[in-house]
């Protein structure tokens, strides 16, 4: 069994503050500052240009570092080894997942996703399609119309497992299997998911899979995102971002592109290099636990937060799935002046999110947050709901980000 | 005039090397590791999620930083307030030049670029070719037939101002001439031209530029790329890269993308925030000078290594331009063991680097490389040139990185 406090001992967390926000920035692992300051001072600054070839902590080259850490990841959401590796962000990754499956599949037009996507996964969608300019269609349905939407007209499923704003998951299994069973190819956006709750990419079949590090992984502001790719497409899929490190032989310097064998080829330019020293320490602490034991904490962190909300709060409705198995690791609740109610949690020292239209929403991270925190944020919510304390026109002026 | 001695002394140099290969990766600006400990703790440890409004060294937020850095980027390669953006990597942002310089030329097919452009920008030229599968064709011709290439069936020129080889440095100007005379768009790929010699995209009507930062603007291993698009273009270019970042309004969460205005629109996914504070120390040093400054003390520089190493080393064949106005601010010597010497001369302390098949480089960098580097090392290049200390096994066996 997982020992939690020591997980949480591994993290600086303010002073003061119940930190349910993990899902949109996890907190920094105490190693992050010793460790950077190592990759900036004996790496770069003392290593130089060799330092791609003997950088990095174990000293196999920052060069080495997008397939070691994607391994490592690989390692949480069920993916062969060898078939993740690390770069650019999620868009990007998004990108080159959708123009692969679509070439995969030449004779078909159709793309599903869903309205609880993440903006810019449709977004990369729709300049995709533009850019192509054959007819593709981006059909995107309701979550609960995604699977009677998938029809043999459909060359590829692109969708986030778990809903940002709701916290509604996917069968990823389920919708895998039905878009094979009418030949199409299912690529999943694991943002919400990877380290929030147990992936099996390669038990499920999916085929292509992207996803982020600065969420529930705590790899840092801008960390960069992973693509996975089944190995049996590892060989055919072609990257249209094809960058040269993602050449079969970058230093070559030839003229012709030549994609890499595997994933490598999945790589583009060159590889954030200090982000992924900060990244490697998140990684660590994923090394004290396992998913299994982070989901059933989840799932019990979750439950005693509903509770507790619902029993003190009547006027927040909860706007996540009850059952825990048909949710992600986090619970938002819908009020109509959600925005000013996070805007005064905040100042009391309970960090959630907002999300438009009225979603107040909170994450849960066992590796760092615990009951006592669940019970305090409860309190706290109760105080300034029941109390009103949300209805100051300063907590009504909206921030450029929210 | 620029006080060099000064600029010098705000960065790490190994003690007893002379480093000449800033033009692979810039080194680490002294500042800078305080500055990441500071992002690290009192801006990821503590601002978390509101680090997006209130972070960055001003303040003014993380997100605020593309643009920022995009500015000061600007002010050394002419570039017009506003119209460069930080973010990606430089392949990335090829992409997104060529993407958007293709849709502008509808009817035109022909993208031409030459065979001393850096790979990368060739294979993903290639890579958005396959994908727009519209019969467009990459034309790569000598660099000295650049010019006559310019026909009216051009679409776009994509060419990177110094080879990265030999430094043969394009006329920006009046490429740029021709190729608006016959309407055709013209990319430049400032690799090794921005820091290293004076850019004036305004003055020569660029219509997207692209560029890195780790080179000459010492930004550090894997730091991000930027993006130029003349303002007469910023509203009209639609990248292909559609992220959220470059939405309109990325926190509205609209299910359509409507690009921002301007610059903006280029952005794609999450900056990355860790490399951006590195990136910020190094720019305050470009604040000690400026580019008429360093492309003098450039020039200097490699006149006084030509004619030490022409005077020392007869078998080291001139490969870069003899009229310093005709090159950047490297120097390229042909050597047909040019691996086993240049690995010869690292163990000696003096670091450049080799590129295939014969090509010894040289990079000259007068923010931290003075006079009495050059001679030092003329005078270890001589001795290990002319007493053939480069002819050994271990010199000769090649790693993995070169």
């Amino acid at each position: 069994m997982t020992d939690f406090a020591a997980t949480k001992a591994c993290f600086h967390l303010p002073e003061g503050m119940v930190y349910l926000d993990g899902n949109s920035l996890g907190p920094l692992p105490k190693a992050a500052t010793a460790r950077m300051t190592q990759a900036m001072e004996a790496e770069w600054g003392d290593m130089l240009i060799t330092g791609w070839n003997r950088g990095g902590r174990d000293g196999a080259g920052w060069m080495a570092q997008p397939t070691a850490l994607g391994d490592r990841i690989g390692g949480l959401i069920g993916a062969e080894a060898g078939s993740v590796v690390l770069g650019d962000t999620l868009s990007i990754k998004v990108y080159q997942a959708l123009a692969s499956a679509l070439e995969l599949r030449p004779d078909r037009r159709v793309v599903i996703s869903d309205s609880g996507n993440f903006p810019s996964d449709l977004y990369m969608a729709d300049g995709l399609i533009r850019s192509l300019d054959k007819g593709h269609e981006l059909r995107v349905v309701a979550p609960d119309e995604v699977e009677a939407a998938i029809t043999d007209e459909v060359a590829a499923i692109m969708i986030t497992e778990v809903d940002y704003r709701s916290g509604r998951k996917h069968d990823m299994a389920a919708l895998t299997k039905k878009a094979h069973s009418v030949g199409a190819l299912a690529i999943w956006d694991l943002a919400h998911s990877a380290g929030a709750l147990e992936v099996d990419l390669s038990g499920a079949g999916a085929d292509f899979a992207v996803g982020c590090t600065y969420k529930y992984l705590n790899g840092g502001p801008g960390a960069p995102a992973f693509i996975y790719v089944a190995p049996r497409h590892a060989k055919t899929a072609r990257p249209a971002l094809s960058g040269w490190l993602g050449h079969e032989s970058p230093f070559a310097f030839d003229l012709d592109y030549r994609p890499g064998s595997g994933i490598e080829r999945m790589r583009v330019g060159t590889p954030p290099v200090l982000a992924m020293a900060a990244l490697e320490c998140a990684m660590d602490i994923w090394d004290m636990t396992t998913m299994a034991d982070v989901r059933a904490k989840s799932i019990d962190l979750t439950e005693r937060f509903v509770k507790g909300i619902e029993s003190t709060c009547p006027m927040l409705l909860l706007a996540s799935p009850r059952d825990p198995a048909e949710r992600g690791s986090q619970i938002s609740f819908a009020f109509p002046d959600g925005y000013a109610a996070m805007q005064a949690l905040i100042a009391r020292g309970v960090i959630g999110d907002f999300r438009a239209p009225d979603i107040m929403r909170f994450g849960f991270t066992p590796l760092y947050v615990d009951e006592a925190d669940v019970d305090r944020a409860v309190e706290i919510i109760a105080d300034v709901m029941n109390n009103r304390l949300w209805d100051r026109p300063e907590y009504k002026r909206r921030a450029r980000v929210t």
